[in-house]
């Protein structure tokens, strides 16, 4: 039996409750034991949901369980969630998190503190939902030389860019669409704003090159200029506009370029056929050529599946530790895609052209030799 | 150190002795210690090669050297394959392959050696070359209730069935082609009779039932009755033509339909832009939804890709085994789909045509009333 505290009943954590519930005797077959939910922590009253009788306010209460071995952090951001994490860790419980903030802007930390304590700290689920990304990436492809990782990591701004390019609609009626499904927050501006997605290829970045790549090293574009016109020219000359993450990789494993912003995808490239709410991982290795990963990126079952993957895996792992992580890194200047070489789209009032190849430095120069700045420019991938 | 022998320096073999110097320190930090090349096995002169000095004809040699650990087999088939794999086993070293044969038709019974004697048996490199994909099955959808694997597991079908599409390339022309770029065995049979493709869905539904399934227990059809006409048809209608391996699973985990065969996909599917030799395997999970990995199926290197990544984890298990398997099964009997209903694509003398939603059963029944026989039916997926 292995003990397990939940720390938020949110649209996550309550998708996590009701998993273990739902697929018991499934995953009590591969994790090698049951699992026990002994407490849901939540500040919002739970007497109306199944779990009344495990709720608590009171974390020391989980911290002092000695029957509690797991913790599962689905309560979000980097205050409370950063608090009671540290704490579980300081108190030998293993934890298991999808919150992508909190593993992008203090994952080294926290990655140190479970080493130390021979502990598991896991965060399948804060990139890409329920596609299984980071294991595969840190293990299945750990022979290769990375070059490059793309991803379209945020299903909102997908979306709305889906919707703009087939039903032509404007950015704010997608956006208006995209709540009224659910799938945008009520206050969508870290979708909008590229913010998540920065999260997400930090987290990447930083398995892959194993060491911390911090949000704050990232040029982060969003989709927010993007509008008809552009769409129309990307429909007609066989693009599609994607908002990507993307990190380039120089050998020895660094990760010297790192950036999210949207761009021209080609219509053949694997990334263009990535609609709706879907996300994708794409990976340039030197041995393994190209692989992608698909699925939903985000929502409450998906990701529960995930953090419930996470949790067999640690009941598997109770004394040799699973490690999945990176270093810390004393750096954290700009790791800015001003020398990085595309073809731009540009947008003026007389419409929209490609340029040749080119860095941001040159374009930057160029456009300046215009009549007219450019009303918005974009990288074709 | 971690002691190796390799067993064939073919195609595959000679990759991973490349990919292990090439990637050496690389290599090296992953496993957390070095990995030598102690002997490598092949019929064929090897004094010409950089390790002339590491060649035997002799197996007994690599069986007696007790610092060999870790035995990857290379080889194919299952002659002298099984043969010299029961005996590496035996002799208590770890065994790696990417046979699919071997591990389709034989992965329980070796399985079973390899568990008494707590040893890896791993072959990652069996399905989609270097994707990587039987890890995210077997670890990171492991919450998951599996409902269907659906794959493109054959990548010199699907480039011929990409150059008829795209090219109007007739079935000989578009084989030529794959043969002289090297994509087709001088005898593609095994390729193009679906053969290939259903040892590949066999080890995916062995893995995600928990039981093993045979290749003797699946319908299996190939490409070669496809004509210029069907390509016509899908292009027309918003279909592509895939060859398609795909398992479905009854609750609890249980495979009960199995088949290998081609598929007109919807355009708007993620396998439909699956081209040229690349792989693809669409997972439906009760919670995850949908999930795909893609990449190059096949060849030198991604297949040393994956084979590397399993002598990693076998450096990181030598004494804690890792568990990827499956129990064995009494029963042979064949899983057709005869039951499972689709919408069928039917040729006639007239030309292409669309049923209504039905078995097979109910198929067969319906074209005996046809006033002649349809020249060629596909299903729809």
């Amino acid at each position: 039996m292995v003990g397990l505290a939940l720390l938020g009943y949110g649209v996550v954590g309550s998708g996590v409750a009701e998993l273990l519930q739902k697929n018991a005797a499934h995953i009590e077959k591969k994790a090698g034991g049951k699992i026990g939910l002994r407490h849901i922590l939540d500040i919002r009253d739970l007497s109306r949901t199944p779990y009344a009788d495990l709720a608590t306010q009171d974390f020391s209460q989980i911290e002092n369980d000695p029957d509690v071995q797991v913790i599962v952090e689905c309560i979000g951001g980097v205050g409370t969630a950063l608090d009671y994490v540290s704490r579980a860790l300081r108190a030998g419980k293993h934890v298991i998190t999808s919150n992508k903030e909190l593993v992008a802007e203090h994952g080294a930390e926290l990655l140190a503190m479970a080493k130390e304590r021979n502990l598991n700290f896991l965060f399948e689920g804060s990139v890409g939902g329920g596609i299984p990304v980071l294991r595969p990436l840190a293990q299945c492809l750990a022979a290769n030389q990375l070059y490059e990782i793309v991803g379209i990591l945020n299903g909102t701004s997908n979306y709305i860019l889906t919707r703009m390019l087939h039903q032509s609609a404007s950015f704010d009626e997608a956006l208006r669409e995209a709540k009224s499904y659910g799938y945008a927050e009520s206050n969508p501006v870290d979708d909008v704003s590229g913010r998540d997605a920065c999260r997400k290829i930090c987290v990447l970045a930083s398995l892959a090159s194993g060491r911390h790549v911090y949000p704050a090293q990232v040029d982060t574009e969003g989709i927010t200029q993007i509008g008809g016109s552009d769409m129309r020219f990307a429909q007609r000359n066989g693009y599609r506009v994607k908002l990507l993450g993307r990190a380039i990789f120089r050998e020895p494993a660094v990760c010297n370029v790192i950036y999210v912003a949207p761009h021209l995808v080609p219509e053949d490239h694997p990334l263009a056929g990535v609609h709706d709410v879907f996300n994708a991982v794409w990976i340039h290795g030197d041995t393994v050529g190209e692989v992608m990963f698909y699925g939903r990126g985000a929502g409450r079952e998906p990701t529960a599946s995930a953090i419930a993957a996470d949790i067999i895996d640690t009941a598997k792992h109770m004394t040799a530790r699973k490690w999945l992580g990176w270093d810390p890194s004393d750096s954290r200047e700009r790791l800015s895609p001003v020398e990085l070489p595309s073809v731009w789209y540009v947008r003026t009032a007389q419409g929209g052209q490609l340029t040749e190849p080119m860095t941001a430095r040159k374009y930057d120069a160029w456009a300046r030799t215009l009549p007219k700045e450019p009303e918005y420019r974009m990288r074709v991938l």
